[in-house]
């Protein structure tokens, strides 16, 4: 199994709801250091597991829908505590979804599944999985 | 599949028998910076994999009973080398442990497996996994 | 010259007021890991630069004051733009005053400088340092 | 399920041919900080994976073969696009024989998997996992 | 004194003279992750070093004009050794003219001195720092 | 001004004297990345700071001495505390004899300052700079 990961960022406001968020049900904020990380059980004609380049445009554009902005105002969030674990699938769908539109490419079929892991802090990161 | 890593590190003294651990058969000591990832298939109702604030003082107390010590005085280890990976693999049960007495609240009953990462350098690792 | 650093890290939500910084000028957050560096010429008698526990506690106790919160409801930073390098030198000042305190204990007397690095995202960091 | 981890780096020329790699058509290089992990079911009779001494000079020498070249002479590798994802499976099928040849030791006949990660920049990684 | 860091990177071919150098005499490659750091004095108006978008995009073009190609064949670098640490120099200086053009604004005249390192692999860096 | 880093690490093992030192009284150990810099303000003939390869190999000689070792039972610190800031020192001191010995190049003799930067873990460090 062969697997290819870009990394990107963004920074966003958010606020938790619920007594085991503690000092985090204030509003406050995180920078978020993205992976996105493709995997295909077989490399395509151009020895590649995606177009690293098209790859990376494609994290970009989902990752500036969700940056520089306060999160608890976003309607598709509504209700919705933007956990870095949740905004990961978030991330992941919005890619998966990009690939199923052609965005990566022709060859970008053959990727099998997606990791999207969320860097929160030096101590702290989340992740989540989904097969395409 | 989800899952929620924290990063913590002890620092402990030991020694190892064998020749295959050349110089390391001498008193040493190492800085384990640890990873604990958490897995789980779905998110609980607050939207996460587990109370990242009762995981990391969860696994600051595993660390706690190690960190500061010579692990070849420790009775638990008695004539055991206390290799990076099988260290991994005593945090883990430790630790399942600890989310099965509920210490890391009721909704951990959803935590589906377990990894732990060593780092005992800049250029070395290890790890364990496991289910619950 | 010595020098000891020790890492903490906090997560705030601010904006920014100014064309330069684009969609930065949007409520959005980050997280700041934080590295406190304490210099001074000599060991003191225990053959540190600083009690490294005391001076994590005083820099725990400087980012408890700023995180989980919005800068731009903070009274202290007023019609002020919260940057990376303004905040660097709020943590310096603030964790200087602790020292002069004796927060650090008194062989602290003998710190020289101190220099303060916020780390925004895996591709920008911003630092301010002075003297004692 | 365990596994250990040896990080070191290579330094290599080449250029690809394909629209899809754009200005890295032209002869370029990279460094590539290659991390080989081994996994395995139980631990060996000394209480680890592998013998990590003999785990890093096997990863040395094969490391040696490729490195301070250009890729594109390389009569292995002729007609062929060395990208980070191929070179990631020529690693581990190499490191893979000599495991066979006995290089890692008897006890290295317990070695389920290997994977190999080369990272080529602090924002682009890829990764070839297989078994023994 | 502030500072602020944006990091980037590019990947060149290149050999090297000199019996030194080794087996890096031959033709070979590396990835240079690249952080240039921009000092003053005081922050400017906007509570800022530097625009850091305008930094980012001019560290870019300055890596652009050197990536994706064999320095060997570069007119500018006949005949020299195209080091790390002559390579964090030319860096430096085509930043500084940048920085005198006005290409970071303004506001940029107040900057006081830069500094680029070059990160060449996991265990070797390079830097150059100079005035303004 | 020029510098070029190179990292290696050690293992040992030690224990202090002070109640500053807390638990870290009793026999422990770590891990220390270290980080070898060293300063020049022009390049040699070769256009390099230092032989990369000399200086990795000294700073590997110097560290071997003092590798996998309890550092309480060490002569030469008969009676003193091996904290982090005092082993930066000694392994500045003794590289700069091996610089003074010739055991990094003829050319070493530019050789104007160096920095020891001890990494103990992920959230500590510790450094000693010199001029030669």
């Amino acid at each position: 199994m062969y697997a290819v990961t870009v990394r990107d960022h963004m920074m966003v406001a958010h606020s938790f709801r619920g007594e085991v968020f503690g000092p985090a049900q204030g509003l406050h904020g995180a920078t978020f250091v993205v992976d996105a990380t493709f995997r295909r059980e077989d490399l395509d004609a151009d020895n590649i597991v995606v177009d690293i380049g098209a790859a990376a445009t494609a994290l970009r554009a989902v990752l500036a829908d969700l940056s520089y902005r306060n999160l608890d105002e976003a309607t598709d969030f509504a209700g919705i505590n933007t956990t870095t674990e949740f905004l990961a699938r978030v991330i992941a769908d919005r890619l998966a979804d990009r690939i199923a539109a052609g965005d990566l490419g022709a060859s970008a079929v053959g990727i099998a599944g997606l990791q999207i892991t969320l860097h929160e802090s030096h101590v702290a990161w989340a992740s989540y999985a989904r097969v395409l």
